[in-house]
């Protein structure tokens, strides 16, 4: 595999194995370096660090502003959901019932010296997996009349799918998310909003997460259980694979005529309503690190590093502190002043009582984007030593100091762009178009002699004429259809499964 | 019960009953009249409805500010809490087993045409009903040295404490709170922290609620399981009772030990961490509805108003329509680009298709501060009918637009602070100094044959040995002690139970 971008080699401190190495071990190392998450002692679930949890925070205020924008309010919805409600939706239930948790007694008894579950609840609960039942449930009660629409709700919250297989970040029994439930009057409403809000989300990934993606509708088999299109945002991880980053459901009146949310229309007849549902999750935090982290550590996106630049003052004696601190200080001030992407610039003065060396390469490795080192002798010659986690092969840049603060924002902002800019042509070229037989598709995808992939892994789009059983050949591979995607030439070509003639391009790739 | 302001008598829209009538009752539908929360169809659970939880975000914001200003750090735990965890602290464990909701199982699986719940878990998992356990573990892996200290955590999380009589917002079995937890390396920073932190509940509640409180420390009998010593800050509720609005916990040494929480000293011992925890939740919304709304529904505080200014044009035709659209939409504007508080100005434009009557007593049930009523007249004359909810009894005022522009944060201020002065002179009113003698104090607790409160209830301050014995006769009567307060006047006088001589005030009360 290739490294998207050129990288300072520093054996001691960098991650091993490397990406080209070893990408799934890779990745454990780089979370743990990059200090964003761990695995907790409860199984399957993880613990969530201040520097991921930082980003998690400003990715929420980015979208929450998305959602107020467009009109959403925040409620709060409860954890716990009956088993009955569940058993009303026949799909959605078959889709979540081998991953709930449940809770089956309210209470802690001593019995022989040791705690017991006692209290045993008369109907099971399941800890929540998604709440469009205990929400329908709700808007049922809510909704009168063509009044009271739309509904549009949006709650932050945990939820629980049991994994048997957790992978940190991007698959854990426990995760936070928010999630989007909204009730319209038609179709076209109900469809405006489900296609509304996957805009919102592909903007936030790229502009916000500087995560290129892929736009599309999920063919049957993929769409979320109960749900009449699932419209997703995918996005390629740096082996290859694609990550569903973000999915919006319309639901038809599947949930509404099984749970009963009905209305008076303007003609004055009731009818049910038609209602959609959203919600992107901290598996982000799991995106942004195989997306932008390199063989050093995390690369973050300026627009979420709970800290934009670092300043780490050199100090070698007490002599030197006073000077250089006033320095720095000074420094700080200048750039919190400044401005970028509509916030106060996130600074870090770390006057930690570790060496220098030691506190660069854990800020490289959690991948603040601005590193500045001040000794004694910038602070005589009115310099700031900076070095910009985007660009480590380039290294270090002494800059004026009323230069550097004049420059902060476009020198965040170049930043941004640059992680974009990289991902997305690594995505383009990872895209294969001219693939149009199965056995070219199937050799795509299958490893060689020496276990890795002849042009490594990646999206291929390629015609499909739509028929389910084709699939099975790539799914005893592991690869699935990401989805339709919205851009189509229109043109009629052969099905690269089937031979038959197609008109709809679709991405084939191996998912996380 | 005396109503603490005047109110203007609305019968078709005022909450019935009133609070003298029925307390208990009045809560119930006021809770329901602001459409703030709602019980759910899941046992014990509530759903937290748009315009109460968005005056929890609001209260959130200022709190996690000053959260962050403090030095702590946001981050997330896990919500399932192994048994194991738990058995380590003995205090602890007996003081949550009662209400432990367990999950057992981690699947469904349908067997006679019924879900059940499958797949058993070799070890049960709480649903955290406080975090010093989880957070512990971590904590004793994370924490080396004295360079990793003071480790200042926070989260903000649903909780579950199973209750036998849920209450809405007060007391349900799921509730939201923000949980700090830190570690120190001594007694005195520890203690520090929990006396900072609870400063930073006062100020909160006092500036940012509008709610008076008294500040003190927990009796042993009242203090968190496991804490060394609990401060509490006490709200007067209109009935006089008391309720706990914020608790923070100097715990000593003892999670530390139980877990294992060591640290190498500067001087390269190995020794345990001081841990301290600190907590509010979503009761505080409880609080604030039974502490500022009166028998026409919510008075909201200004500084967590979701909307501080609400506008309602009134239009008789589509003539009317424009010219009053027009005029709403440039006050607006001009209303939200005022600053109060530090924030631009919440303001709603309310154009829904309802009478104005009906939104009006809508807003007024909800308690935005500011209700302003637009019709063809005013905006022919200029003016604007300004209604402030504190105010009722002083009824509507015609103000000049620009005149009202330029008083709006003055306005909002004074609604603030009225609410405030309200509940002062209500808690100083009801807080009895007097007594002391036993009798005495347990007439004032007893209800008369009329079933009434001769004086109403409120605090009894007094004097109090402190022979945990002597509180039995108050408990039958389901008083307790609230907080023995921060400020003392340090004579000896006589114990209100025992007629020992005490030098300690106490505050009796009965309590939410």
């Amino acid at each position: 595999m290739n490294a998207p971008q050129p990288k300072v080699k520093a054996p001691k401190n960098a991650i091993s194995p490397t990406r080209a190495e070893d990408y799934a071990e890779w990745y454990q190392k780089v979370v743990r370096a990059a200090d964003m998450a761990e695995m907790s002692g409860v199984r399957g679930c993880m613990v969530i660090k201040p520097w991921g949890y930082g980003a998690w925070e400003l990715m929420q205020r980015d979208l929450d502003a998305r959602f107020k924008a467009t009109g959403h309010e925040n409620c709060y919805f409860p954890l716990f959901i009956p088993l009955s409600y569940f058993q009303k939706e026949a799909e959605h239930v078959d889709g979540f019932a081998k991953e709930m948790a449940v809770v089956t007694h309210h209470r802690l008894t001593m019995k022989d010296g040791k705690l017991v579950p006692d209290g045993e609840l008369e109907e099971p609960l399941v800890v929540r997996p998604t709440s469009e039942t205990v929400i329908g449930e709700a808007m049922s009660k809510w909704i009168k009349s063509y009044r009271d629409l739309p509904l549009l709700l949006n709650q932050w919250a945990n939820v629980v799918r049991w994994e048997m297989r957790p992978r940190i970040l991007l698959r854990t029994a426990e995760f936070l998310w928010q999630e989007g439930h909204t009730a319209h009057e038609t179709y076209d409403d109900a469809m405006a909003e489900t296609r509304r809000m996957h805009d919102v989300y592909r903007d936030f990934a790229q502009e916000v997460l500087a995560l290129p993606v892929v736009c599309g509708e999920k063919t049957p088999n993929e769409r979320f259980p109960g749900a009449v299109n699932t419209f997703t945002i995918e996005a390629m991880m740096q082996d290859g694979r694609a990550l569903q980053a973000g999915t919006s459901h319309y639901l038809g009146q599947n949930f509404s005529k099984s749970i009963g949310i009905q209305f008076q229309t303007r003609e004055g007849q009731l009818e049910h309503v038609h209602t959609t549902s959203w919600g992107v999750s901290t598996r982000l935090l799991g995106a942004i690190l195989m997306t932008h982290a390199d063989d050093d550590g995390m690369r973050m996106p300026p627009r979420i590093a709970p800290h934009q630049v670092v300043i780490t003052p050199i100090m070698r004696d007490d002599a030197d502190r006073a000077k250089v601190m006033a320095y720095c200080e000074s420094l700080r001030d200048a750039l919190t002043a400044q401005v970028f992407a509509g916030e106060k610039i996130r600074v870090k003065l770390d006057t930690r009582d570790i060496a220098g060396a030691d506190k660069k390469w854990e800020w490289i490795k959690k991948g603040a984007p601005l590193l500045l080192e001040i000794g004694l002798r910038d602070v005589d010659g009115g310099k700031i030593c900076v070095t910009r986690r985007d660009q480590m092969a380039s290294g270090k840049r002494f800059i004026e100091r009323d230069v550097f603060v004049g420059s902060v924002v476009a020198e965040l902002a170049a930043a941004q762009q640059a992680l974009f800019d990289q991902a997305l042509a690594f995505q383009k070229a990872r895209t294969v178009t001219n693939i149009t037989a199965r056995d070219a598709l199937v050799a795509y995808f299958t490893k060689d002699a020496d276990n890795t992939f002849a042009s490594g892994q990646g999206f291929v789009r390629a015609k499909w004429a739509g028929d389910m059983d084709s699939l099975k050949v790539i799914e005893e591979l592991g690869v699935t259809i990401r989805c339709i995607p919205f851009d189509q030439d229109g043109q009629t070509g052969t099905c690269v499964l089937t031979g038959k003639p197609a008109t709809q391009d679709v991405i084939f790739a191996r998912a996380y």
